[in-house]
């Protein structure tokens, strides 16, 4: 195109580049130039958990001056022993524009067959059911199953956007104490070991997402509570050849001669697809010494373990699965096709406190992932619920670093801290509860005869796994009433109709179901969970009613008191996003109260062309409702449409005023 | 998860990176090592063309030895003029896993609102309709408008996963020339200046891909053909403040101050959204000497071309669009809100010949994109045709040069590479006609009025803009009959029902159609275009008949043929999808035909639960149909169900067989 006369902007070089997520405004004064290594936050672990927790904190804006995350691994993981994504965390990543890659090239995990043992002899094993993975509505119906290797190596190139260190590694945190005399703005004290040299580094918070065996753990004395004694199990990642039909499915397979799970995998360079086969060796074991909870009662003995160890080899994980999967045959397709395998020992554990407070109450150290709870990998919980642990905690970090929380200044407790513990805790022991459960379960034979071989028809099995399938698509979750969730609605005062959360009716301490809806500004058919990003940001979610058209109605009344509401907090700390429902009549712009347009232009929707948005949250369309989304999706508080006062109040207790 | 015994094999590691198209099987011996430097294939130009073309090129197999590609600038492009991309770009540009960050973070226009003038003297302009952008069926069901330079840095930074080189930049052609004397079997000379320094290169094929004053094109003789006078158009990309209803929204806007075209575009960092406004300056003017047509007229003088330039500033622009605009208001948001302006001259023009042959019938010496063609702006297209000019040449070239034709060997001149000539011709042609219609269409005044001011109707317009839906939407091209495209079908051999292709019914000649099924081994609710990945394969589409399920059936003997053809061409070049339709029974593998699971196990599909798959191919589910894909995504040929020997002669004629 010949062009003759060309201007262009400096800034619009920068367009070129895949947006970068922009940063909480910071009401804290930067911290000061020091010469002893101080840090605002500290992260022990590279893992999902601490890889999520320091792109998070990175994107919502703390430089490498003030956040260091070290591993004392020298690489990002090659070997990756978690392989699933549920629903709940795919629908995370994509918040954080991070879901493409995995969904195109992960494997998408739709349904599960269960397989147990025949009335037929000849046929031994017989196919019960297949039935869909997801159960619960979610924007993705299915799990995806990838290397956890490479959701480490998305979430660090990623952060190198952000961060010029990354991640620092080769370093080993030695020991970490709280130490308040040294320095009280940064009394976490660490000493840490780069290549053999040890060093000191005081941060305000330390955050422990170093695993199973966590040295944040040990040195803070938290304990484990559960299960006394662990589960063997054997895992091999391989490229089969079988005749056994549902060997793209995931499968519960019970056979006269055993269990075994089959986890289809992703697609790999030669064109071939990998599968995941999970043993369980019969009988428990002790735990390691720092994984033994106080009532470790160590009946059986350490030779007895180490003969249970030995047991399982290559050829055993083949062997059981041959055995169980008769009269279909398995084997790997050629020399070679193994890719990894591994035996690993596992319980159900978590620890007692997810954080530790110094002595005026401040919390200073947390941890998350598998240093707060370790449980068998039947239901694929693992790296999620990690990844998820990173996801609660960051905002709330960032928001009291940045000044943006009315509590914490002068050093005093800030107790949106608190609901970190008080949010994620429940969920773990949900979670080992769940396992413990599923996997005993799992571990009894199941008949299709009637008495239920083992205790556990299989229509019962079927229930318990739908009944958990709120719970393993991460979906079903819900946080008890604290600070961030305020559910203390009188009955009439609740302008939700329904209690079937999980598909969608609005709770506070829920995720906001994604539905489809077209935009007023454009006519895009656009998912309404795009305009909840990752970014940190709090959100009024605005379901007006009918009469949205009346300039004296409910509808205009509230959203003028909303446009008074949104700047009294610091600028972009809070969005607006209305939905309307079927109105009377067609309009433009100039027909609507202006502040739709001034504060949601581009996040305006009609919310009845595509999906039924009231109905699916229900709301009835002639009285609306408000409800206020966190920044990590879930639900605040909800209130009937002019209720602008209980919305306001809910912000005010989390979201400093300006 | 404390594991105690752990294996992993070495190609594990990879896994943590995105995956890597496969090259293509090379029969033709690599060429020799040399001293003087030689290519296989040299692109002159680095835009949206020559970066797709390296980028394919490169996916397919041809290392930097064979491979060079060159442009004048010294970095990429910071101020790109196009920003559309048309459903079939997006179809593309996700068959090469590319399209996801685009869809994300383009803005996706929907829909268009035509505005003119009105009855009504207070209002001047009213919205006459609003309509659906993309009108036909296509994968995704809208346009997406980018900043150009986001494009080439997506395809460069892919193209570095495969190429270490990359593009070699700051390096001009200074001229090349066929001379088979010096060398026969690179006989392509090209002189580059890299910095002041001048050399010689020596390649087998050479594309220009150097935009409307290429040097390639001047070099080669080409002609160009089309109108002999200039349009002159002003463009600016602002972030506005308006009260205009339809800002976000594609625009003809045409009112008695004269017309303007709004084109919504991507959010940018500081939240805001830009706008494009196109203006068209009256009157036309003389080309410039290298872009003149053989009957250039050079009526007006060149001191009245030069002054209607100097009448395009960015302040003429605003007031143009201002004026357009009344009674709205329409300004830069602030300071600093124009991102960037331009004017530009442009006239409808196409070269005669898209290739060059030597002595012998070789084509050696190709040009692409706007190389080939120069239009207007206004159908948004420049980008889209210039990129699936590349996109049709880059697996022919490939296939040519790995020595996986039957013809071209000794020398000989390969007849595939005449298709890209014949194909991209006709589409070059068309787009300029059709550009030359809904240009002055544009341009003329249109009422609201009966009489339809300016000749035509608003209704007649929206005719236009509809039938040219297919043409624009890239959903509707259609490639004329060749080697490549064979349609020779009597009308009782043909077991497609329907013509309207635009819908889906299959035609050689046209993309096939996304449609939504169930795989059958895990499913999987899939796209069917993800089982044709831009990989340079070829794939037979298998529409099996209802009696799949019997042994001595039709689709039984077809698919058994089917398994014999497929082992005679070289190791993965071919490969295969199967359909089902509605079956009399619940099957497993073992109830199927074995090529199925052996060719087929990850692309065999239940073809009615999802969308109605042989409805809209327009194939009787007791027939079935057989359909070749090319690696383009184009239908090469159809046949019967059974007729399997139609199919292996269209292959014969493109593929060696081994």
């Amino acid at each position: 195109m010949p062009v003759f006369t060309e201007y262009s902007a400096a800034s619009r070089e920068l367009r070129v580049l895949p947006s970068f997520a922009p940063p909480l405004p910071r009401l804290a004064p930067q911290p000061s130039a020091s010469t002893t290594e101080k840090y605002e936050v500290v992260i022990v672990g590279a893992g999902p958990a601490g890889l999520m927790l320091e792109l998070l904190l990175s994107r919502y804006g703390l430089s490498d001056k003030s956040l260091l995350c070290v591993d004392s691994k020298p690489t990002t993981l090659k070997s990756g022993q978690a392989d699933g994504l549920q629903p709940r965390t795919l629908e995370t990543l994509k918040s954080l524009g991070l879901a493409d890659e995995i969904l195109t090239e992960g494997c998408q995990m739709w349904q599960v067959a269960f397989w147990n043992p025949s009335n037929d002899k000849d046929k031994i094993i017989e196919r019960t059911s297949i039935v869909q993975d997801v159960a619960v509505p979610a924007r993705f119906p299915h799990e995806v199953t990838i290397h956890q290797g490479r959701i480490e190596r998305i979430l660090e190139t990623d952060l190198l956007r952000y961060s010029k260190r990354g991640v620092q590694r080769n370093t080993k945190l030695i020991e970490v104490k709280i130490d308040e005399e040294g320095d009280s703005e940064f009394p976490v004290l660490a000493e840490i070991e780069t290549e053999g040299q040890k060093r000191h580094v005081r941060t305000k918070y330390l955050v422990g997402a170093d695993g199973a065996h966590s040295a944040v753990r040990r040195s803070m004395g938290l304990k484990l509570e559960g299960e006394s004694l662990d589960h063997i199990w054997g895992v091999v990642d391989l490229v089969v050849d079988t005749d056994f039909p549902d060997i793209r499915r995931r499968c519960a397979i019970h056979s006269p001669a055993g269990s075994v799970m089959v986890i289809p995998r992703e697609r790999i360079a030669t064109g071939d697809y990998l599968t995941r086969l999970y043993v369980q060796v019969p009988g428990d074991v002790n735990p390691d010494s720092d994984q033994q909870t106080a009532d470790s009662k160590k009946t059986p003995s350490t030779a007895d373990a180490r003969a249970r160890r030995s047991q399982v080899t290559q050829q055993t994980i083949f062997d059981n699965a041959a055995a169980v999967l008769k009269p279909y045959y398995i084997r790997p397709k050629k020399d070679g096709a193994v890719d990894w395998w591994a035996a690993y020992q596992i319980g159900q554990r978590v620890t007692d406190n997810f954080s530790v407070k110094d002595s005026k109450g401040v919390n200073r150290v947390f941890i998350a992932g598998d240093a707060c709870h370790t449980h068998s990998p039947k239901a694929g919980q693992g790296m999620n619920v990690s990844m998820m642990d990173s996801y609660n905690l960051a905002w709330k970090l960032a928001y009291a670093i940045h000044g943006l929380t009315p509590g914490g200044s002068n050093g005093a407790p800030d107790p949106l801290l608190d609901t970190y513990h008080t949010e994620r805790h429940t969920i773990a022991q949900q979670l080992i509860e769940f396992d413990r459960d599923f996997s005993s379960m799992f571990s009894g034979k199941i008949g299709a005869s009637e008495d239920g071989v083992g205790g556990l028809t299989h229509d019962q099995f079927l229930e318990v796994f739908s009944r958990g399938n709120g719970f393993t698509s991460g979906c079903g979750i819900e946080y008890p009433d604290n600070m961030a969730v305020v559910r203390d609605l009188e009955d009439g005062n609740n302008p939700i109709k329904g209690t079937n959360y999980l598909s969608g009716i609005l709770r506070p301490g829920r995720r906001l179901l994604n539905v489809r809806l077209i935009r007023h500004a454009d006519g895009y058919l656009r998912d309404l969970q795009d305009d909840f990003a990752s970014t940190g940001r709090f959100r009024i979610l605005c379901l007006t009613s009918s009469d949205l058209l009346n300039p004296d109605g409910t509808s205009a009344r509230t959203l003028a008191q909303l446009g008074a509401v949104i700047p009294r907090f610091p600028q972009s700390v809070l969005e607006q996003v209305v939905v309307h429902p079927r109105l009377d009549r067609d309009f433009t712009w100039n027909d609507l109260p202006q502040d739709v347009k001034q504060y949601s232009e581009m996040s305006f929707y009609s919310g009845y062309e595509m999906d039924d948005v009231y109905g699916i949250y229900g709301v009835n369309p002639t009285d609306g409702a408000l409800a206020i989304v966190r920044p990590d999706g879930y639900i605040g508080v909800i209130a009937v449409l002019d209720d602008v006062k209980r919305v306001e109040r809910y912000l005010e207790a989390l979201i400093r005023t300006v």
